[in-house]
C-alpha cells in the first residue's frame, strides 16, 4: 500500500474541529449549542459587497490576473493610505485569503528547517502552514497576566539563531486580542533590522481595536520596507470569511516577485470573491462604527460576565473579538468536550475551543479555551451563565473522581 | 537585508506570463492579438450557474465546510457515476481549484527530495507545485512522433527509486491533447500496484475527447483504491477558469484524513464560487454536444492549416484544446517573442506559448509551442496564416543573420 508523508502525517488536526461530531451530537439530541469556538461573525455583510455579485454581468467566468486586477490593487492601496499605510499597487498581490498569503510568504522566505519566532499563544493554523511549508515554528511565551503583551525583546533575541528567517505576529491578536502598541512594534523593528529578518504581521484584524486605541501596522514604521510583510484578509473586516480574498502587502520587491511566482503557479484568486470584495471597500465608514460599537459591547458584556465566575481568569482583549480564558480545570479538552457530550442547562450548552492547540509548547495552555465573542450581547450572558454552572457540575463529578 | 529562500528562488516563472509585457507593447502600437497561448475558453459559462450567483440570498458571507457541502459533494458523486466511477461524498474533498488539490495531494503523499515521475511534455505549473512542495519531478519522455502516448512502460520502470512517490499523468493531456487508451491505464496501474506507488491522474479535460473516444478514469480500474487519486476542475468543464473550484477524488482513506488536515488548515473554498459550481451541475447534456463539436471544428481547422505550413510538425489531439506543434526554428521562445515585437501581418499578430516551459528537462522542446484552440474557426484560420507568413519572414531575416 502506498504511504503518507512525514509531513502529512505531522500535519496537525484544527483544534476546533475535532470537537465538532460531539457538537453535531448535541444538536442531535435536541440540545442548543452556543458556538463560543469559531471566528465566525454573525455581522451581516455589507450590502455594497453583496449587491456587486448579484448585479454582476460575467458570461465567461474567466481567469483574473494572479496578481488581482491593478484596478482592485489601487483602491486596496487607497484603503491603506487611510490607515497611515503608503503603498502602491504593485506592492500588493491579492491572494486566496490570508491563508495563502501567509503560505506564499512561507514559501518565498523560508526553507525546509528554517525557524519563524511567534509570540504564543497564536493563531493555530500557523502550526498547520508551518508543517505545510516544512518550516520550524519557535514560541516564544506571552502570558495571560499581562493581557498577553509582547515579550521582552531578550526573549527573542535568546531565540534567534542562524536558521532563523522571522518574526511573525498577529496584530490584534487571534486568540489572544491583545493589540501591540507603537513601542512594541517599534522594538520589534528594531530586532528585525539587526538580524535581517523578515517581520510579518498578520493584520486581519486592523479596525477591531477598542476604547479608542489605534492600530500601529509595521508597514507605517520607517526604514523597514526590506523586512516588512502584512499578511490581510477582507473575512474578518466585512464579515465576508466565505470570499477567501486576502493579500500580502510589503515594498520589498525580491520577495514580491518571489510570491509572484507561487501566485502564478496557482493562476488566480476566485474572480466572484474579487468583485465582492472590490466592492466592500466602498462600505460607508458608518458601518464600521456602528460594528466597532457591537463588539465592544459584546467584549464588555463576555469579559464582565467571565469575570464574576469562581476560578477564571481572562484578559480583556483590545482589540479582534476573541479572549483566552483560563479556566479551574485540569484539562480543557477534556472539560469541552464534555460540555458537549454530556452537560447541558436547560436544554443549551457551550462549544469553546481548548487553547492548546494554539501553543506549539507541549503542555502548555492545558487550562485554557479561547472564546469568541460572535454571538449576541444576550447569547452571551446565557454563555457565561452556562459555563459558570458547568464548571461546578464538571468540578464536582468528573474532576472529583479522577483525583 | 533579509533573503528570499532557495525555494523561492527556484520556484520557475510562468513560461507564458513572460510574454504577456511584449504582447501589451503590441496592443499599444495598435497591433490585434490572437491569444493562442492561454486555455482560457471564449465559450459561455452555462447559464445555470451565472444564474445561481445572481439570485443567491447570502446575508452573511460565511466560510463554508472545509471539504466543501455534504450535499455538494454528493452531488459530484452522482456526477461521477455517470462516468463510470462509483465514489461516495466522503471520497471527496472540495479544493480551490485543481491547483490546491495538486498541492495537497503532494503534501500528503511526498517529503522533501521525494520523486514524482510525469511523462512530459506535461502541464508548466506541475513545475512549481513541485518546487513549491519541496519535491522533484523525474521526467519520463513522450514523443510528437506517435502523438505524445504513453512512453513504454520499462522507461517509467527504469526510473523507480526508493525516493518515487507517484506517477502524475494529465488525461487527456495539457499540452498534448493525447487521450490515455483503456490498456494505456492498466499498464500504470499494474506498475504502481507494483511498486506501492500513487497514481495521480489529472482528469480535468475529462469531457473533452474527441472522433467518439472515450475517457478512461484511473478511479474505474479495478483494485487500485489505495493507489489512485483524481484531481479536478470545474475551469475547463464548464469555462468557469475564475471560479477556482476544484476537488481531490480518492477511496484511500488514510490519503483523504491527510488531505483533509491540509484543507482544514486553510478553512474553506470561496463559497460564491462553489453556490456556481454546484448549480453548473445542472447543465444540460447538450451544452457539451455543443461544445465538444465546437472543439472538433476548431481542431480540425486549426491542424488542417497547421499540416499545411512547410516545417510544421502537429500530432492531431485526441482531447482537451492544445496542441503541441514543432515549428522551422532554433528557439520558440525568441521567435514568440519576435512575433510580439517585431512582426505583423495587416496589423495583427498571434501569441503563442513557447514548449520549452512544459518540459523538465533542459534544453528540450526548444523548437515547439504550445497552442490553445480557444478561439473560434475564422480566428483560427487567420492566426494560422500569421504563423506561416511570419516564419517565413522570421527565418529570412532574423535566423539568417544569425547562421
Amino acid at each position: 500500500m502506498p504511504q503518507i508523508s512525514a509531513k502529512g502525517n505531522a500535519m496537525p488536526q484544527s483544534p476546533i474541529r475535532k470537537l465538532v461530531p460531539f457538537a453535531e451530537a448535541a444538536k442531535k439530541r435536541g440540545t442548543t449549542v452556543f458556538h463560543l469556538n469559531i471566528g465566525q461573525p454573525d455581522i451581516k455583510t455589507p450590502q455594497v459587497a453583496l449587491d456587486a455579485i448579484k448585479n454582476n454581468d460575467i458570461e465567461v467566468l474567466a481567469y483574473s490576473r494572479s496578481e488581482g486586477s491593478e484596478e482592485y490593487r489601487t483602491k486596496i492601496a487607497n484603503y491603506y493610505s487611510k490607515h497611515n499605510v503608503a503603498v502602491k499597487h504593485d506592492d500588493i498581490i491579492v491572494t486566496t485569503g490570508g491563508s495563502e498569503a501567509l503560505l506564499f510568504t512561507f514559501g518565498s522566505i523560508m526553507d525546509a528547517d528554517d525557524e519563524v519566532i511567534i509570540p504564543e499563544p497564536f493563531y493555530a493554523n500557523y502550526n498547520g502552514f508551518s508543517t505545510a511549508s516544512g518550516v520550524k515554528v519557535v514560541p516564544v511565551m506571552s502570558s495571560i497576566d499581562n493581557g498577553f503583551a509582547l515579550p521582552p525583546i531578550e526573549e527573542f533575541e535568546k531565540l534567534i539563531s542562524p536558521k532563523t528567517k522571522a518574526i511573525l505576529i498577529c496584530n490584534p491578536g487571534n486568540p489572544t486580542g491583545y493589540l501591540y502598541s507603537k513601542e512594541e512594534i517599534k522594538k520589534l523593528a528594531e530586532i528585525v533590522k539587526k538580524h535581517d529578518l523578515f517581520l510579518i504581521a498578520d493584520e486581519v484584524y486592523r479596525e477591531f481595536a477598542y476604547d479608542g486605541l489605534t492600530h500601529h501596522s509595521v508597514l507605517a514604521e520607517e526604514g523597514l520596507d526590506e523586512n516588512a510583510i502584512v499578511i490581510d484578509s477582507v473575512s474578518k473586516r466585512y464579515s465576508m470569511c466565505g470570499a477567501r480574498i486576502g493579500c500580502i502587502v510589503s515594498r520589498n520587491k525580491n520577495f514580491m516577485a518571489t510570491a509572484m511566482k507561487f501566485a502564478q503557479a496557482r493562476l488566480s484568486p476566485p474572480t466572484y470573491a474579487q468583485i465582492a470584495s472590490e466592492a466592500a471597500l466602498e462600505t460607508p465608514d458608518s458601518y464600521f462604527t456602528d460594528v466597532i460599537e457591537e463588539y465592544t459591547e459584546r467584549r464588555n458584556t463576555l469579559i464582565s460576565e467571565l469575570q464574576k465566575i469562581e476560578g477564571v481568569k481572562v484578559a480583556t482583549p483590545k482589540g479582534a473579538f476573541y479572549c483566552i480564558a483560563e479556566l479551574p480545570v485540569l484539562n480543557a479538552d477534556d472539560f469541552a468536550q464534555w460540555l458537549l457530550e454530556k452537560f447541558d442547562l436547560n436544554g443549551e450548552t457551550i462549544m469553546v475551543a481548548p487553547a492548546a492547540g494554539f501553543y506549539s509548547t507541549p503542555g502548555v495552555g492545558m487550562n485554557q479555551v479561547r472564546i469568541a465573542y460572535v454571538l449576541e450581547k444576550l447569547s452571551l450572558i446565557t454563555a457565561a451563565n452556562i459555563l459558570k454552572e458547568a464548571l461546578v457540575e464538571y468540578k464536582a463529578t468528573v474532576e472529583v473522581a479522577t483525583l
